[in-house]
């Protein structure tokens, strides 16, 4: 059994981490930690832990968890780049939720995050947590940045296109709409009900953090100079992410082609659905479940594919990749534990 | 392998029953049928089953339904009593989640269903689907009428006082809130998005089928009339039901006793829930899992007791409850494949 | 022209008072406060007022309110109170929407709100704004404490019961379903989009502070002593209140004169619909007005009636209520500026 | 006063009517028809207009339309084009909010709505109902084609843009989401609360009925060949629509003069509302009101804009802007009757 600790598991990421591994055949849960609930049993704030999660919230410095064999970061960004040197140096992996471990620029990071990155080096050594297209890297790290939500969804639609150099890379546009808990569990205006519900708006238009890392990812599949113009929603909805997003083709290419390349690309993907061409994913179709689906379509047979994306944000958007990741580390099946069925409606 | 039959499994307990028995460890789906849907794949209707339900849809005349060990009906009321004769006849079990085998009573069956049954001595042999309180009949059974979603929170809710003889049974009250997916999914007006979102109302105010089952249940349960007001009301949410049960005591019992009455009365039962007096459950701590809450409260420490009960009225309220009593009927575990946490946020 | 002045104008019922208020011909809309956002145009705030507000918000010791003809206190409570008394020495009517001036019981004042009642004369003399109820109090007042949103719906649902002495006034069961904007414009975590939507909850179950306020009014109007169940609930919407009222009939009257009893009551007012025995009434048929809809129901021609009262929280349950009473505190007719039809769908 | 008719008020577009023209101070509504509903009180199927419409839906042969000063058509396409000629020849103007007189290439109406045009002649005559872009010819106009919901935010987005030729009018892209009343007052499964809600889908991307007439509007403002990739979703709120357009600059051009650009095209339109830059506008700041909100975005200031453009698809989109072409029609002011307040939270 793998001891599992997690740091900060009162957001939802946290709690989303807990239904997993609770369930999980190969995890004891060992540790969870929070300054401000120390003492209260995790069951007591999410009673749908109620007889399935015994644990107590422990105050940081009273947790042990050197003693883990992995630590999950659901914390803000900042905490874990503080914690990671001490448990990599115990011999424990880490895999961050968080931005920490995410870009490898540290001018970017710091630009982008307020911060300076206080531990260069094992930024370098850290691998980013997207199996699908870095899955040796993540099998032997010692530490994960584990992707953003949006950018799972931006990297993992425009892979095939820009690997097969078929599309105007320089000009990618992602609109992306996210529901309301990937904006994380927080006491803020903005995320109340009677603020959020009934309505619909974009936010950061003008710049969001997920930008840099999508471009940083982007580039290496692609030979020419990536520009993405990325525009994420506020959906009136729990969990769900869709991206829309387009490309302008640069050469010729049927649809049947088309379909094949995204269908080869993700053939033996646990996680990637392909659905049929033309297809119009839900993202309830995805709720609760690490599925990612995706549909290629092509206007009027013009020269612009437009390709859906959806997934759960906090799954395969966040703690579902987190553990797909980890069975990667101890050399489990990529699905262990990440089994559960879409629960619709 | 348990052969497992579905019979109308195109609504929402259909596809329900499916997200559970797909990852049921000890079942085999063997044949779903639908007429108007015959030979389309299950996963074309419900991508969520993409990769984990390879059926088809067979009209119900092509699905030999004989080879199977147990059948579900996810149909509506008459459609169960119709084919349940041959199927009993033929060794296999039948499970209907419509009313056809709740009611005892044929002329109040006839009142409420508008039409008569037509089998009432496989009527009289059919065990009443609520394990916690009809366990061994169940087990035994060749046919069991799946409680409805209501009459089981009215049921378990009030039970531990009836049983007690400690409250006026002649006064009950139901206040009761429901999910829309419990109307089923059909296409009415009055079930549109746009007419039930940003809004809250009663329905069936002066009478609802579910009234007469639960009544003929709850008389079980006490030595004296027992008396029901039965208020339902349709909530803007998915999955989920609240009910709020008001009951006047008319014997001298401190908190204490009375919540001891009800953590003796469900102390063994996996999918029961007592919460600490005085708490609120919120239906969301139940969305996608078998777990019923209860939380007992009472005003003022005046006479009138205040019991709150949530559930998923898809799982506990219908397709969960109907594996719970499968797995009662041919030995297993009573939670094998209802292990699912509940999706929250 | 009125002159009105805001104090408070950052919440829900705030910016819903500024809705009506500059849309009102008799008003001019002449000072808004908020200490926080001292010198920020009110449509920075709330973009839906952008070319109907010009007014900024003033820290309150810019504001001279005692210009103002008549000012509403759209605060947390314990404010209207401490300042009352400067407006109304110089001769500015005060309306507090929040709950100092509604209970004339200052012991059970401190009790529920936790601090002394600073100025019990004005209290005194202060009249409580439900016009239909109390129109000729309102009419010469000079300071109203405007109803609370549960307690309205209570009073006017049973009213014509408790006044005809044909119920048991001893025992009245109120099952109350709220929206999220009557918590107010709150950060607080149990009021986020994630946390409340697809859900449903019971709170304050064990007590609530409108119960005193609402037994206060009703006590009133019976001549036996009033006994009240009061359970709320949170529903997934944005505005919207459902109660529904148990009460035992103590007489024989049959339904006809029991729906004459309301539509008597009721003939003449503006606001409230007394809507077909047996009907159903949805919250949304009030939104964004101010009318309040009952309906009567008898389960089985039994003894327990069924009084079912919808309304829009903010606008009769708060807001709308008080600009009625401000109409009726200046000779306006009682509907100026309250003429809004429903939005539905 | 104005005599109105309405055929077909049974949907939401009908509805919408009602509630704009029951309180417009120039306007008696003299009929409405519903074949179905032929007796009823409007009132009775729509609760929200009780005490405000006592109209009753009239079978179309027994309603004298023709004594009508205008007819607004609420139908489905083709309904419109074949009562036309009649009422026109009798001197009534007809404004039809369904498609039958936007496209002016009957060819393409034929492909998209599936029937041919019946009244070629009276097509050409018609006007395109979009005041801020066609106001002199909807003043003489005998026929209005209302234009579609997405085309408006479409068409009034673009415009300042294309009418400057300063963008690359061969490749816009159009990203656009709306509620679910958009879809009108059927019942479909895909619309039902149950599949909508807490979910978020495209749909028609490879084509849509509303691409054409964009399509057609667009090209009048472009000198260049106009193309538009047009992306619809379907967002879990009732109301509300958000377009985010995305264009190439092809000139120099800095961002106040963009600004101004807007500024400048819509400074007399009462119900066009230009945001500061930057700005993120919600779909609730529109609710119930005529008014569209448009805000400028230029992420990293490179050379693509983002157009992001808000309304209520039943106000501007739809009945609203129906009135407003009335108002011209007649000569009244254009904002009579059309000045609800948005409805915030």
């Amino acid at each position: 059994m793998i001891k599992v600790g997690i740091v900060g598991g009162t957001g939802y990421t946290g709690v989303e981490l807990l239904r997993i591994l609770a369930a999980h055949p190969e995890v004891r849960l060992t540790s969870i930690t929070s300054r401000k609930e120390d003492g209260l049993p995790v069951a007591d704030m999410y009673p749908s832990l109620r007889g399935r999660v015994s644990l107590k919230f422990n105050a940081p410095d009273k947790a042990d968890l050197t003693e883990c064999d992995v630590v999950f970061f659901a914390t803000p960004h900042g905490v874990a780049m503080a914690q990671a040197r001490e448990l990599v140096d115990a011999g424990v992996k880490v895999i961050d939720l968080a931005a920490d471990f995410r870009l490898k620029d540290v001018a970017k990071f710091a630009q982008w995050y307020g911060m300076p990155h206080s531990c260069p080096d094992l930024l370098n050594e850290a691998a980013y947590g997207l199996p699908e297209l870095n899955r040796d890297a993540i099998k032997s790290a010692r530490i994960i940045g584990n992707p953003g939500c949006y950018p799972t969804t931006m990297q993992l639609g425009f892979y095939p296109l820009l690997k097969a150099g078929i599309i105007d890379a320089g000009n990618l546009i992602a609109d992306c709409k996210s529901g309301v808990s990937g904006a994380g569990r927080k006491a803020e205006m903005g995320l109340l009900f009677s603020e959020v519900s009934d309505s619909f708006k974009a936010y950061s238009v003008s710049g969001h953090r997920h930008n840099p890392e999508t471009l940083e990812q982007l580039q290496k599949m692609s030979s020419t100079q990536v520009g993405l113009i990325f525009t994420p929603h506020l959906v009136p909805l729990i969990r769900g992410m869709h991206s829309t997003l387009y490309a302008r083709l640069n050469a010729n290419i049927d649809n049947a082609a088309l379909q094949a390349l995204f269908e080869t690309a993700y053939q033996n993907e646990p996680f990637v659905d392909v659905m049929p061409f033309g297809s119009h994913p839900e993202t309830r179709s995805t709720r609760g479940s690490n599925t990612l689906r995706i549909a290629l379509h092509r206007p009027e047979n013009g020269s612009t594919l437009v390709i859906l994306v959806v997934q759960d944000n906090l799954m395969k958007g966040a703690s579902g990749q987190a553990v797909q990741c980890m069975n990667l580390m101890f050399g489990l099946p990529e699905t262990c534990g990440l089994t559960q069925l879409p629960v619709l409606p």
